[in-house]
């Protein structure tokens, strides 16, 4: 579609941008239901934005990508505010979040994957970081929020990440070129998160009897 | 009102040290209310006073600086066994830590902010590194002891940490030397925070109508 | 016993794997007793077995051991599906798991406090460190679960582990070679956590009477 590098690396990096504001705006909609102050909601929105991704860059030794290129943390900021203010005006519906927090779902996961395996990970890492950059700064949000992580208990999420990762490494393996990689492996998380939204659909769970 | 740099080094080093030991007294103070043992007790004192630091040096890759100097380490332990050995002889009121606290927060703000501009981070960046330095102690601290974490939902305190960050950005924006935009930010920082504990001020609060 | 360095050093590394794959075995456990999904249950168990390594190797500014050599993450997630398995079909003792943590304690006492001297760190910080990799996954683990450290609040834990790592840092301020030393101080660790396994041994608690 794209005939360009630059025009792919440009979408990426909006998508990015996107991605990273819509995660802010489900932070706020969660820590909004505690006993929070202002400084309180945009710090736990800052942490679902960019938690992932900071996680995997610590984890990487690489340059935390906020600190590197602010433009990440004044996205999340503004978003965060955004959503403080206009839930206070107008009653937004929840579900209205999903769709950009999947789209960003499925672009952490593909540049969580890749930075990895530009440094050399193995691939069980590789997929790991892109599962990580995907879903930690959730984990954060509700370990803030003081509630058990959402990501655990829900319907198809890392697992949908996951899924993802694994496409574009097994592609990559056989040849693929890294852009179409990662449209294959970025389009089958965001197809089985959205599908598991809207049908539903869960890992077992299990209660251990001792 | 110190003559040499050196002066003032000593100074900030002795407040850092002071302000450490306050934030170690004040998680042995959180902690005691948990049914935890003495080294449970000593680890959430330790990560009350080092949390914030840490995650700065983590962030932009620095050598830690409580292993670079152990005698932080050394004063925040010392610190929280002081103050678990007083309160099982007397009766400490709670507030005598705010003074020191206050100006750990104040130190911590500044330093944290420093440090960053020093690494060439941007101002928005090196503000909340700042903050973060500040405050994340002792948001660790409550995510230990299995509570919101008090600094999103009290008096002013990390919105007087990113004041006093903000101002002595301006001021060196605008020439004034390191040494005297880190008075003003600092004092900015602690005389917000002891207004705020004095008179009550908080920041605007939200419960999200979704 | 063993003659050679490379029988040691392959005889650590087995006693490694082993840990990393007793302390994901406990971790299924602890997050099976919430409603949590096989993904929540496999991450709570890749982070009680990897968190506290992952911590000490970011302090120390070292590659994160299982990104540098996946057989560990490896080692992790088989050990948790299968305790997730075999939980399904038998009922297996909770206390079945003591004896494999407890070496791996032992271990990862051990080769945190050397991985920390090996880069020249303070005692003090050298012997934390040997804490931190020994009990910081437990306590992520239990941060993840929503519940209060178990680390801070049983029988010896941490203590074993600190009481090992001094033994092998004053055994080695006093000439005895790194193996002798390690052996001696993981021999401490072990026999304190098992004693006080059998025997009810705790730290003193404190509740502030403020």
């Amino acid at each position: 579609m794209l005939r360009t590098m630059e025009g792919i690396e440009s979408l990426v990096y909006g998508i990015g941008i996107a991605g990273v504001a819509a995660q802010a705006a489900a932070g706020v909609l969660d820590a909004g239901r505690k006993p929070f102050d202002l400084f309180g909601i945009v710090v736990v929105a800052l942490a679902a934005a960019l938690g992932g991704g900071t996680l995997r860059d610590l984890l990487l030794d690489r340059a935390v990508f906020w600190i590197a290129d602010q433009r990440y943390l004044i996205g999340a900021m503004a978003a965060g505010l955004a959503t403080f203010a206009l839930v206070r005006l107008v009653r937004l519906p929840a579900r209205l979040f999903l769709l950009p927090d999947a789209l960003g779902l499925a672009l952490f996961t593909v540049s969580g994957t890749q930075a990895a395996l530009a440094l050399g990970a193995p691939w069980l890492v590789a997929s790991l970081m892109g599962v990580i950059t995907g879903v930690f700064g959730g984990i954060v949000r509700d370990v803030l929020c003081n509630e058990l992580p959402l990501v655990f208990t829900g319907e198809l999420y890392a697992t949908a990440s996951w899924a993802g990762a694994l496409l574009l490494l097994g592609l990559m393996a056989h040849g693929t070129s890294p852009g179409q990689a990662a449209l294959a492996g970025g389009s089958l998380t965001l197809a089985l998160r959205l599908c598991a939204i809207r049908f539903g659909w869960r890992l077992p769970m299990f209660k251990a009897r001792s």
